[in-house]
């Protein structure tokens, strides 16, 4: 059995030379697309909703609306939002099984990938298999720029006596690049590519205790997820002379572990509960998982993580809190120039990681740092 | 000195293929006889009685009858367990210790497995292998299908001055299949196939905590009991071209640590816990270990583990919690399918283990897991 | 850097043959003089007085007596120990530091050994270095049995300006046998050996977390000690012929931790807080540490830990609770019955020890165990 | 991936043979300044003031001086003291934010060197690379003697677009000797030797938990760090035949911590938290890191750690706590002389470390030490 490593159980070595962070740049091209930030939002209802997608947008980054979501199943989403938000907890599953269950409308996919689209943002939008070829024809068709074809497990053969979607000709339909996930081995991820992946995201049952390695025992942690995805992207290129980047998604829960993503060789981190927390997120402090209708396991609840602050006071800073989840650009520049990278790139090859455990539990880390020393 | 792995510390890596999990089998075949699903349950008399025995044959697994327990003891064991259920915590040891000071009685050990039998379910019974020789008699005459000798720790070579259970002439005499346990070596599970076994138990001292291993220090942590006593299993068929199936037992606390169990190797699994939670389990929400009458080391006492739902939904779902502790069918099924695995064997073959130590603190971690994305 | 174990990352592995317990003999042979259980009450005021050692010694153990402790200090000492447990927390430490300066009376020496020998049991004595001269000729001259040289690090050569013991002649000159301590290394107990010691006491910083380790950094756990020891004991035994028995010391809190002691190779352990439970220790509940008065680094409080039966209960059992500090014995002989192994001897040849870390936190253990299955 | 070590996961070996601690020799000479005691207070506001520097250089040590902080922006520092203590928690960041937007003035930079040296006590003081030029000169002119140039992460090559210090014609020019960090790495401390550095800082993200490296997943624990920069230390000795020592700042918590600094090679330890608890510190039980007016990531707010003792019943005893937070000059001692080394160099070379993780929960682990038996 081979030894597996997540976030809390690496740390990053700081280089033998050191850049001025105002000369580093964290940009990034995602399937011919700059992005000024590295950050993806993930495509869950609580966070990302229209105007969250154009505010992050103009902000540097990008955000992925669900078309599966309840953007596209209600006009009137605010009230179904706030109806959510208002249930007592013993309420909410329910709630959300029955909201789930309203079909989705053409009509409101085009509405808001438009809406999006209007404000001169990239737009993004994610779907599962079986709706991809439905929900991708809209999409193309409205403007959309990128494609997500985003399910826990993603592999290049799925075995089933029903019809499947057959990725090869899906992506070479698509008229835009087709991001696909989740996997973490180097197998899948080659294969994806092959398929015609113009991305990959990284993440099963991320970090040491997650829903689907909780409930299916199943997963890999993000570190050797995304260093093995990362090997993938490396040979593909050698093989293709195509570069696709990997995107870590999901079980970063601070700076450090963003930070640590690209060290262990992500071109872009997704993650939804730093932006669940942000003043202009749909869910107001409240953000629930897209596993909630999963057909053969239904599972999820909605979770309260609070406000902390403004979308560019998380991004931008500065931090109000000194917990890591505050001004994570900051923290991301600050990490490549102590490792003495000018750019993600360079981060690839000079991040030295070592195996360092350490224990995290939310906030109190940080306290107990602070009682140590210096707060180096 | 090797090192050993419990479930807490290891992980499942998805596959390259996936599978559709409405086209994965889970049955199973012990000693001839086919189960639909692959669990049992433990013979233990807050878990199982005549009542939840048929139950839970009719719903596709296998309860085992304690032939050691109140049943056989007492005509009148509902009051029995009342008393037991009733009893203030303090009370508690020494009621069990006096009830279980009770004769067995040979017409009551007929009566409850005839009452199994006329249900047309598959009745399994359970005995220490001082008391085998007798109650297996009464088993095989009264009807039953399959006999477990179980002690805590079993081997094929037990010294004494005392007359002890001759296990080959034993499982030679018995005309019903005789499943032996507990055992956690790839020696003692070949020793035991040796003998006649139709199946082995595996678990002492499962998990990273429990009773033998406090109070003892002897232990194996499952997988790795499991991972061993599946070579024997495989040797042995190499040897005699027969398939002795591994059966862990204990230990497992989620439907991630069920999963792990097949993936370590085993052919079934068997738990009393979450069946104890079963709105039809005969203690109600309470159930208390077999370890208590110990003749060297009485241990144990009462616990509640409280009334989740029915057996059916903990069973089949649909999860009203998001614990892990229900729908663990689903859960196996989706398991499979994420590595490509259309049944138990193709699993076994395919799933492979990484070391991925997870802090899992009984319900936490899912919380834990939803603060982090989306529910991956 | 090599690793090294504790109690808590190892367990027993069962062995391929089991023995009847009741033809399991404990008992063991040290210096000359036989034991029927292998325990030892450690040197400790709180746990033993004249009177603890008297039954210890008919219920088959040995307990040591400190002769820089209280009984020698003063005549009246139970009004002295009655004003230790009535004294409240912020007075212990300074009260503690008045009281151990009175000085030793050689005629209480004389008087307490003379007490324990007048009821025909063992008697053992423990005295540092800086007064063993003094001490251990009165002790001798008394009747004493055993002599237990005994410092928190004794090696076999002492740098300093100031007269210091001399070893070899000590235990040349002494006309009983000398166990000597403590020390956690092959090398240092070889050494003692060839300067005479007739036993080894081992442990320094036992367990993960201790004062020596906490204040200092100092210690080794107590499997990898106890294997290191062992080594020397067999390898002197091979250029001497002689057996010098090795007594575990120290950082065993269950039944467990005292079978992983003799599964590591110790003949012997000693122990205080276990004792420290019974009804009959002199503390009533409380102990305090013997490196309060250290002269360079005074440290250590009082300590409650309570009173939960009888010293026979807590050696014989039947235990009243279920976390594995009651029926110690009964532990211990099961162990070696699930081993196969005969006797101590035996059981180090025949016990396997694997590493299996368990998160052990006092009591809750046993709980966790109990509602995860059949309290295997 | 390599593994590396932190303070709770190694211990040290005691020796073959031991040393009377009173013949224990803890001096050390940095940059050619003999100190008594190898322990150095770091540079922070709450910590050092001129007159906690004199009383330090007094007992021995060595108090570090913030060129940087509050003494040298105002006349009135008592006041700003005062006002930060009294400050509620909500107001604190904002406030000290405030607080180092003051000017440094020429005049009180002269000013509290010149009150340092009149005590004719040794006077160091520090400064980041930025303010180095302007401020070593007025430190060399005002008679201070050792030069501290320190950030969170030194390096040999810092590139940047702006002015950047010359490090080797820094040094070259200074009058005094620059001791330099923080750093982690053979390569940067030989870098930073090469460049003229006398003494070497070693601590960047000290402890499994840190700012640094919670918010920037950067760091090195203490242990490896140590080890990695004294083996620089002796590789540049060997070609230079200049010894120049190391200092391992941070992430200490206890004696146990300083003395596997030095176990791992350290020639000194610098640390602010014990020395806060010190009632003649400034901050008068409250402490603040460095990092606040970080300025790409401001981070850090005031602690609370309360007044424990005098400072020298912190560095000399008796200790009235059992945590090792006090008499830490007698656990250093201690810790030598049970290694049989008589002073710190020959404790480089006897002390042995071994991999035993301990779970050390501050204050928690002495109770539980004391609760298993002597206290050992």
């Amino acid at each position: 059995m081979e030894r597996a490593f997540g976030f809390d159980e690496v740390a990053i070595v700081p280089g033998r030379e050191t850049v001025d962070p105002d000369e580093v740049d964290i940009s990034g091209n995602l399937a011919g697309i700059k992005l000024q930030i590295p950050f993806l939002a993930s495509a869950m209802d609580g966070v990302v909703d229209p105007k969250f997608a154009i505010l992050l947008g103009k902000l540097g980054g990008l955000a992925v609306l669900n078309l599966e979501g309840i953007y596209t199943r209600y006009e009137n989403y605010e009230e179904i939002l706030n109806e959510i938000i208002a249930s007592r907890p013993e309420e909410v599953t329910p709630l959300l099984q029955k909201i789930y269950k309203e079909p989705i409308k053409e009509k409101l996919v085009k509405k808001v990938i438009e809406e999006i689209k209007k404000e001169n943002v990239i737009c993004a939008v994610s779907s599962t298999p079986q709706k991809a070829e439905e929900l991708g024809k809209i999409a193309v068709e409205s403007g959309c720029d990128l494609f997500f074809l985003q399910i826990t497990v993603l592999t290049g053969k799925h075995h089933s006596k029903k019809k499947t979607l057959d990725l090869k000709k899906f992506t070479k339909n698509m008229k835009i690049p087709v991001i696909m996930g989740n996997c973490v081995t180097y197998e899948v991820a080659l294969d994806l590519m092959e398929l015609g992946a113009s991305g990959i995201l990284v993440g099963i049952g991320p970090g040491a205790a997650c829903t689907t390695r909780g409930v299916l025992g199943i997963g890999v942690p993000q570190v050797t997820a995304t260093l093995s995805c990362s090997k993938a992207r490396d040979e593909f290129f050698k093989r293709r002379k195509k570069y696709i980047p990997i995107i870590t998604d999901g079980g970063m829960t601070c700076g450090a572990d963003i930070c640590k993503a690209f060290a262990s060789g992500a071109d872009f981190v997704m993650f939804g509960n730093a932006f669940a927390k942000a003043k202009e997120s749909p869910g107001k402090g409240y953000h629930w998982g897209m596993a909630l209708p999963h057909p053969y396991l239904p599972r999820g609840t909605r979770i309260h993580v609070g406000i902390s602050g403004s979308l560019e006071e998380i991004l931008y800073g500065p931090a109000k809190t000194d917990d890591g989840t505050q001004n994570l650009i900051g923290a991301l520049k600050l990490a490549l120039s102590y490792c003495g990278a000018r750019n993600i790139k360079e981060f690839h090859k000079k991040a030295k990681l070592i195996i360092a455990p350490g224990i995290k539990t939310e906030g109190k880390i940080y306290q107990k740092a602070q009682k140590v020393g210096m707060g180096k």
